[in-house]
């Protein structure tokens, strides 16, 4: 792990890193306290590390609960080089979207190869945050994320013993995923956008179906799966602290 | 309005009246405090007016967040006298859950009828008790309820102009109900129990999607509709206070 920069901006210390070649971010609470737990955040599709809605939700993450929250690029995002393969999957989805045909079986496709990519990447950038001082390694670790995040953050939570509750959503019910979400078995906060253009309801209603976990909350909304309201981000962010903080922390 | 009782417990004052012969209980804070919002609570059919979860999330309102709540017995429940016709509905009912049949339709018209004679009677306790010194009657008042009390709530929130945030749930869809649903336009969050025997989900999804408001929030939940997480009534607590309370209070 190489620390490349450092930034203290209201109250949150935001420290670009790289593991195996891949870039990523972390943000921490900037005055010295008790170690924390880590919440790791996926970026959608077609956006990077840095986007803004993930970094408002790192930052309330950080300044409210304390925690530690961490971003990186998925392969072909952000800083990172997309490969010949990756750029074909992505020209023949702009010319399904232009050609106004159904995207769910191209973007679940694509969607699901970087994915598994992604969570190789995500278990190394795990292992080296929780080797970090402040960061409480011995609390379950949290994720966060839509659409691409949530092909990646199923996937994670799969395979991964470490994460113990995550917030998924807006992604297509492939086959392959349904099989996936069934293997869950930690704590799921799954939104729902309820009017999207491109993901149809029953995507969402059959992915939350799918999911093994005994606790598992769907929360619906109007409109397509960016007008995610502010209050259920801030609801996310106390399902998080309910299930990762030690229980005298998990009030707010 | 005729005051009966009044005891202190914990924190909450809780006072029994009636209104027009229609029996209630008011639970206010015990410190004397300014005029503060009020929510009305519908119980579940079969139930009465200070069934225990109600009690529980009334306590909640009360102790957490400032609110006055209150309750009455709707229609031949609690301490109401149940007519002819009431009963033969009960009997209707008890013999379909016997043979195992079901129950929707049955259960929908029950229901329809009973809210069509709590609505007025909500209106009336609703005058009585903002003329009360402690209520604040200038601002929005809260509603919610599960079954029978969803039955009543879309009800009362289409017909009266003080309700400014709703929360409702398990009720069966049929054409009447998604009607009046469709002509509600204040706040909804809205419980889906995910696997309820005799409410299908597809109710409630239908009830969601037909909800004219813009703003409307569906929560799914594992299990039957009896088994509401308590994070659920928590958050539907921060919802109320969200669209009731002067901005200034409403953080917690």
């Amino acid at each position: 792990m190489q620390f490349i920069s450092q930034t203290t901006s209201d109250g949150v210390v935001e420290s670009s890193f790289t593991v195996g070649g891949v870039p990523g971010v972390l943000w921490s609470p900037d005055v010295g306290a008790d170690p924390a737990p880590l919440v790791l955040m996926g970026h959608p599709g077609g956006l990077h590390k840095k986007a803004g809605g993930l970094v408002a939700r790192a930052a309330h993450l950080v300044t409210v609960f304390g925690f530690h929250a961490a971003a990186i690029d998925a392969p072909g995002h952000g800083d990172r080089e997309r490969s010949a393969s990756d750029a074909a999957w992505v020209d023949e989805m702009q010319r399904a979207r232009r050609a106004g045909e159904p995207l769910g079986s191209i973007v679940a496709a694509f969607n699901a190869s970087i994915a598994e990519r992604a969570v190789p990447e995500w278990r190394a950038t795990l292992d080296a945050l929780q080797a970090l001082p402040g960061i409480d390694a011995d609390r379950p670790v949290g994720y966060s994320g839509m659409t691409l995040a949530t092909e990646i953050g199923f996937r994670l939570a799969a395979a991964e013993p470490r994460i113990g509750a995550v917030g998924l959503g807006a992604a297509f019910a492939s086959d392959a995923l349904l099989d996936v979400a069934r293997g869950v078995s930690v704590p799921v906060q799954f939104l729902l956008p309820w009017d999207d253009p491109e993901i149809g309801r029953e995507s969402g209603l059959a992915l939350y179906d799918a999911i093994g976990s005994a606790e598992k909350s769907l929360h619906a909304f109007p409109g397509p799966h960016q007008s995610v309201p502010s209050f259920e981000a801030e609801d996310f962010a106390r399902f998080l602290a309910r299930h990762l903080l030690p229980e005298t922390h998990s009030g707010a």
